[in-house]
């Protein structure tokens, strides 16, 4: 191993080499999942680096851990705990985002963040659609394919990539940094490492599609009975605004509730007692205000679904700033984690099934569960859900519990809703269980062989899709 | 053979299998490329009967040549020349077209033709957002992930797809016909079977994403002065009417003179002297002309480019009938065809770089092919391109000619300028030889890996992407 780094030293410098315990801490621990040992962490600064890291690796015999920014949601940029894996931090291969106005793209390196991308399209009235609460680096939201917020509207990762870059295990740096919007050549190599968590190769580099800054932003909340009025609201919407419609977020009563307990706000828009859902609609234009008022388009699909057969489902619309209604959404998450122990659950099922799955869910952990507790809150506009579950604090094998409750959620999703059980964080350790589960044969059989093809030792990574 | 043929009478009823010349025709040659001979021409009904097809075959050494409608541009769906493939015809797997608007999607048999999908959406008020010329089946459309007049704003079939079926030629059924829009769970399979010619399956059934129908739709036709000039009024479009622009088809002036020398059409809106580019511009909108006035908005757009620092490129802005302007367009490839011998190539390049190469192809071809004709015109909005070269009808070696021209453009497209070869029509024999000079050694390594886990005895097709 002290020839290893002694090799790994000469390659990055001696500052992108980390042995010691404690510089090590940050890239043991996931975000929220995830823990081990490393023995060490590189920190390449260019994609020649990170393919020399690679094979000096290979070369003596260490098995690698990729990691970007480490806040993944499913414990797949860890290392195990063997306290023998190199940790390949991208952190510093982070130098290159040249933006192409024209061409409607960015070549950016796979360390940028998503915060640093943005702001270096600012300039040029572009961004990157990707809407999220963290702050990844690109490589890793490509390696998890992410989603966020406004999917509804740009889709996900895999909808806005056009080129990358990806350094095998071998050290072979497989480069296809292709700026083409359209490229029909037979296999699109890209799709291969597009979600599948670093295990077929590192991401160095990426091409991305860029798009037009909104100029105008409108967002309002609809305090709304049911889960199928909000269905109802959505198809309206859709109806009426659908190509403008850039978030549809719904928050259950029991997570507004912590929010309002435990967030900070600065007055509780429900005076007390918020609905069954209150939901956050989001429309957003590049169209100049001469062109399309947008507040005038809300304001008159919401009045065709308050003149329609369907009105009654809403109970409220509030007035006020968008981003007083983003900050109450954005403080969920947190807010539950306050409420007790908690499990999150990234789940989808088809839209027109939002409604019916989430009572079922709810009224079948009543009955075997009574003491946890259903905050759902999530993307209903494109069938997304975060179904978190607060936990009794006093439970005396939590982790037992939380295994149980993930089985039986999962499975209720998959096999009676067809339905996904990992909506837009991906695949790794914490639900590696679901995966071997319910994944065909047919894709662990093409897993297999592309692992054998791209990473025939198994070198990257902690876990295995074939 | 006979026995073969038998097993398949048995499974498809007598009607399905056919066997003599004359019905044989059909399936033997391709649309522009491709033409052989069939042992057999066999139309499962169901994609269990496709499986079975499959199964049998193998079972008596069969290969097998899928089929959709035949009118892939590639010559991808023909069998070869030995007389001894059976043809497989998706045409009467064609029953099923289950619409479900609140997820957004429709799940179709693979023989289902465009046309026939967009009539059973369109008392929805949705539409399948791919738009061609031809009237292709959805099983073909993504084996060879069709593009379109569209892309610029809808993006490929890949864009449109969330679920698959696919027959592989063992006979076993993989089924993941999915409506979910988001499930991030590991490789995504229908991936492998997008764009790649039906050599690893046989696709059977598909879910694809479905929008709605525009309410509003304008077009107007811009004499432009340069290819310079095309872009700039495209950035200016982009820039304010962005996320309208439904076409974005430029049409030099070489390929219109062909349209008004052999067209059919009411009158020359040139009066006779078509400008170096006419550009075909289509706005289009789900939102009802109370929210968004599309037309003021097209002026708006083509004011504000006529006020701006480009104005000069624009030479004539032209009032009339949108289906009058897209009817000229569609009638380019086959007024060329009046000319003389074509060569078709579908290319692209960075967006930025369309002038530039256009020009660039042109004067090189100008001087080491003086009796060749150059006519472009193709989807300027994605970076897309249809050079069609008209060549000399007494040429002593059309076929030469062609191979001579093919090799020197694509050489051109993809090694100097980072394009594509084949921008929408995918990859068979016609473009082989390309591909087999482009391809980088990891994709086709990853191709041969997954041809020996899905089509292990290269039971389909012709040709081999590996």
């Amino acid at each position: 191993m002290h020839a290893l780094l002694d090799a790994l030293r000469a390659t990055v410098g001696d500052d992108g080499v980390l042995v010691d315990a404690h510089d090590l801490a940050t890239y043991e621990r996931g975000w929220r999942y995830g823990a081990g040992r490393a023995r060490a962490a590189v920190k390449p600064r260019t994609p020649a680096e990170v393919a020399r890291v690679l094979a000096l690796c290979r070369e003596h015999g260490a098995r690698v851990q990729p990691m970007g920014a480490n806040t993944g949601l499913v414990g797949a940029s860890n290392p195990d705990t063997s306290g023998a894996m190199v940790v390949l931090s991208l952190e510093r291969l982070a130098r290159t985002i040249e933006v192409a106005p024209v061409d409607g793209v960015a070549l950016v390196d796979a360390g940028v963040t998503l915060s640093a991308l943005n702001a270096a399209l600012a300039p040029h009235g572009l961004t990157f659609p990707i809407d999220l609460g963290a702050d990844p680096q690109l490589g890793g939201m490509i390696a998890t394919n992410t989603g966020g917020t406004r999917l509804v509207r740009y889709g996900d990762v895999r909808h806005n990539l056009l080129g990358l870059e990806v350094a095998l295990s071998s050290g072979e740096l497989v480069s296809r940094l292709t700026r083409l919007h359209k490229d029909n050549t037979g296999l699109d190599l890209k799709q291969l490492f597009v979600g599948t968590s670093g295990l077929f190769g590192v991401i160095t580099r990426a091409v991305v599609r860029v798009v037009p800054k909104p100029r105008q932003r409108v967002a309002t909340l609809a305090c709304v009975a049911s889960g199928e009025a909000v269905l109802q609201l959505l198809a309206t919407l859709q109806a009426e605004v659908g190509e403008l419609l850039s978030a549809y977020e719904a928050v259950s009563r029991e997570a507004m509730q912590a929010v309002l307990r435990h967030g900070v706000y600065e007055r509780d828009p429900f005076g007390g007692a918020p609905p069954a859902y209150a939901v956050l609609i989001e429309l957003s234009t590049g169209l100049a205000p001469a062109v399309l008022d947008l507040g005038a388009a809300l304001e008159a699909a919401l009045a065709a679904h308050l003149e329609g057969p369907h009105a009654d489902g809403v109970v409220d619309v509030l007035v006020g700033r968008g981003e007083d209604f983003w900050h109450l959404r954005h403080q969920v998450s947190e807010s539950l984690r306050e409420e007790g122990p908690v499990l999150g659950l990234d789940l989808s099922v088809p839209r027109s099934q939002m409604a019916v799955f989430t009572e079922d869910v709810q009224r079948r952990l009543a009955a075997d569960f009574p003491a946890v507790r259903v905050a759902d809150f999530g993307h209903w506009g494109d069938g997304g859900t975060h179904l978190n579950l607060v936990l009794p604090r006093d439970h005396g094998d939590l982790a037992g519990l939380k295994r149980a409750l993930q089985d039986r959620v999962y499975a209720l999703t998959v096999e009676e809703y067809s339905g996904s059980y990992s909506a837009e964080h991906g695949v790794g350790p914490h639900n590696l269980a679901a995966y071997q589960r319910f994944t065909s044969p047919a894709v662990r059989a093409a897993c297999r062989a592309l692992r054998a093809t791209f990473d025939a030792e198994h070198a990257l990574g902690t876990f295995d899709l074939g």
